[in-house]
Formats: C-alpha cells, sequence, structure tokens
C-alpha cells in the first residue's frame, strides 16, 4: 500500500474545479474597499465556518461514506475486469470479420464510383 | 491559514469587471473642462459618498454574508467530495465500456463507407 | 485617495467619441473663407457659449450628481462583489458538474460516429 | 484658449469634400477653348459672386450660429459626460453578469456537442 | 485670387472624358483612305464650325453662367459649412453612444455561442 501525500491531497486534479478558498469567492477590486478590520473579520468569518462545518461533516461521515465507495468499486472492478473486458475482446474478433465483409462488399461497389467522382477535384492533385 | 493580502485584495481578478474609480466614470474630453474647484469637488463628492456607503455596508452586514459564504461552499465542498466526483468516476467507467461497445457497432458499419466515399477526396492525398 | 489630474481629465479615454472643440465642428475648406474678423469672431462666441453654459451646468449639477453616481456605484459594488460573484461561483461549480455529465453522453453517443464520418476527410490528413 | 490658424481654416480636414474652387467647378477640356477674355471673365464672375454672397451671408448669420452651435454642443457635452457615459459604465457592469452566466449556460450545452463533431475534421489537425 | 491658367484649362481633369478633337471623332483606318484634299477640307471644316459655334456660345452666356454657378455654390458651401457639417458632428456623436450600446447586446448574446460553434473547427487551431 503506497504511501499517502498529507499536503497534496488531489495529486490527479479531480476536483481542481471546486474552487473554495477565500479569494475564489470573495474579491474586492481597486476603488471599492471596506475598511480593513472588516476585510479581516470576513476573511476569519468565512474560514472558520467553512472548516468548521467540512470537518465536523467529514468527522461524522467521512469514514463510513469510503467504506461505502470502497465496496462499491471493489464490485465494479470485479464485474469489468472479469466479465466485461474478455467479453469484449470476443465481441472485437467477430466484429472485425464482420467488418471485413461489410468492407469488402462496399468497396466493391463503392469504389469505382467515388474514384470517378474523385476525378472533380483532379485539379488539386500535386504530381 | 494563509495570510490576507490587504493591498491587492483581488489576487485572481475575478471582479475586474467592476471598474467603480473616478476615472472610469466620469471624464471631460478635450473642449469641455468645468472650473477646476468644480471637477475637484465632483471628484471628492464621488469618492466620499461612494467610500461611505460601501464602508457602511460592509460594516454591517460584511461579516454576516462572508460567514453565510462559508456555511454555504462548506456544504458544497462537502457534496462534491465525497458524493459527486465518486459517483462521475463510477459513471465514467461505465460510460466506457458502453463507449466502446457502440464504437466497435459504429466502426464496423460506418468505417468501410467512409472510407469508400473520402476516395472522392483523393486527389488532395500528399503522397 | 488617488491625485486628481487637473490637465488630461480623461486618462482612460472613454469620452473620446465627443469631440466639441472649435475646429471639429467648424471648418472652411480651401474657397469658401469668410472675412477674417467675422470668423475670429465666430471663434470667441463658439468658445464662449460652449464654456459659459457647460461651466454653468457642471457649476450646478457637477457636485450633486457626482455624489449620487458615487452613492450608485458603492451599490453595485456592494451588491456584485458580496452576492452576485460568490453566487457565480457556486453556479460554476455546479454548472462544472453537469457539464462534465453531459460531455459523458455526448462524446459517448456521437465520438464514434464523428470519428467515422472524418475518414470521409481522410485525405487531407498530413502523416 | 487656444490660438487660430487664420490661414488653414479646416485643419482635420472635416470640409474637404466641398471643392468650390473655381476649377473644381468649370474646366474646358483640349479642344474646346472659349476665347480668352471670356475664360477670364467667367473666372473673375464665378469668383466675385461666390465670394460676395458666401462672406455676407457669414457676416450676417456667422456669429449668431456659432454661438447657437457652442450652446447646442455645451448641452451635448453636459448629458454625454455627466449622464449617458456613467449609465453606460452600471450597463456594462451588470451586461458583464449577464455574459458570465449566459457564456456559464452555453458553454455548458453546446461545447461537449461541438467539440465532438469537431472530430469530423480531425483530419485536418496538425500535430 | 489665385492666378489662371491660360493654357491648361483643366487641371484636376475632370472633363477629360469630354474628347471633342478631329481625330477622337473622324479616323480613316488602312484600306479606308478618301482623297487628301477631302479629307484636309473635313479636318479644317469640322473645326471652325466647332470653334465658331463653340466661342459664340460662351461669349454669349459663358460670364452669366459662371456667376450664377458662383452664387449657387455659395449657397451650398454656406449651408454646408454653417449647418450640415456641425449636425453630422451632433449624429456622430449619438451614434457613437447607440453603436456601443448595440455592441454590448450583440456581444452578450453572440460571443458565447459563436465561441462555443468554434470548437466545431478546432482542428484548424494552429498552435
Amino acid at each position: 500500500m503506497a504511501d499517502l501525500d498529507m499536503v497534496n491531497r488531489d495529486p490527479n486534479n479531480i476536483n481542481d474545479f471546486i474552487g473554495v478558498q477565500f479569494e475564489d469567492v470573495l474579491a474586492e477590486p481597486e476603488g471599492a474597499h471596506s475598511i480593513d478590520c472588516v476585510w479581516k473579520a470576513s476573511f476569519f468569518c468565512f474560514n472558520i465556518w467553512k472548516n468548521f462545518f467540512y470537518k465536523l461533516a467529514t468527522l461524522c461521515c467521512g469514514m463510513c461514506i469510503a467504506a461505502e465507495w470502497g465496496c462499491e468499486f471493489a464490485r465494479i472492478a470485479f464485474t469489468h475486469i472479469w466479465f466485461v473486458t474478455p467479453f469484449f475482446k470476443v465481441l472485437e474478433i467477430n466484429c472485425g470479420c464482420l467488418q471485413k465483409f461489410w468492407a469488402l462488399c462496399v468497396h466493391c461497389c463503392c469504389d469505382p464510383c467515388c474514384e470517378a467522382f474523385g476525378l472533380i477535384f483532379g485539379a488539386f492533385r500535386k504530381d
């Protein structure tokens, strides 16, 4: 079991679009600055409440949810690896035959026509 | 908790389109200049009233609003991180199978035809 | 509060299209010149009346209008900074999810077809 | 008040299209020349009457018209500088929001489809 | 009052298309030559009658017509310089506003759609 990076907890950037930092949400452009202490207090309020609720929610449910997803993904992995992928291999082989036969027919019928119509653009040919 | 930049309060430029400086709003072109003291007084009036009302509003509601958004974003982050993203991962795996199956069918049926029709543009091929 | 440039009163050129100088309005081409004193008198009349009325109007209403716009822009800045922008952030996050789901469906259905049809233009491929 | 150029009275060439010189109006090509004195007399008649009437008209009305245009342009400048431009600034800010919202919807709906259809032209991609 | 060029009476070439010389009108190609004296007599007849009638007509009416055109062009110059051009300046300023408003609407509505549809041709992008 690999080590767990405690600092960068999204190494594959799958949740990057969820920006919930203070500066992603609230920002005062030049010319509209509130009083310094108000801005500072807003920053602490935002962070304290956000962290409090998030940490509370994960403390209560985090482990259960993770366990549940563990079971679910075990089931999915088992199904796909042992049934779906081999079945697709069979399908692929049979489809290959069918496609070869179908290509034979189509090329037989259409190629001469298309080559003929292709003469319309003969002027673009670079010899 | 990171430091708060008190000078540049919009490091990600998300509110850049809100230009509320005096020179963004009022400007006198060449040939239409009011008396100097009037222009100066206008500048001070604009800034004093703008700052007074903005600072008053943020003083009253700023912290509450920030706290409210903190809770809201904690909820959003929790939902997306622990439910939505893993659910999408499941969906993605199943969709990958479905797409592979559907691609097999489509490529089997259409590829020969499209290759044949592609001969029409054969003159553009660079050998 | 920043300094006010009393000479160039339109640093961002937002009112450049308002050309109200004498030579922007009245001009005599070669071959149609009035008597010199008439032309000079017209120049002074134009400028005196223009400046008199403009300076009078700004003297009467300038400061009030500027104060009014100050309040208005304080209101706009407050609304946008503390409500609209964070709300858009929430919307953006949810929309990101929806788009991911919708993209999954669309790519699943359409990608194989479009790739197959793309073979028609195979001749343009640069290998 | 800037200096007035008494010789070149159209520094911005706004009335260049009004050519009222004798050679702009009357001209005899090779092979159709009137008697010299007639041509010369026509030249003087044309210029004397043109100048007489133009100078008379400007002497009578020039200053009044210039004064009138002065008032008019003072009114226009005042309206545009103090009302129209700030109002457009407000409109711009609100429109910016609306556009962001509309762009979110459109990109959410159309982007996956357009990307998928774009695969049809995949052969033109320069890798 | 400028000098009058008595030789080149069409310095701006405004009447160049009126070719009334003998060789512009009558010409005998190779193989169809009249008797020499007939050709020479025709030449003199043509020129004498043309000059006689043209010079007579200009002698009678030239100066009056020139004077009349002088008055007319004085009227035109006065109208255009003192009324039409300033009026167009007013129109231009108002049109500038209207255009800004219309551009705002159009960019707001169409920009997101066009960007999305532009993805169809993403393959032609040069990175």
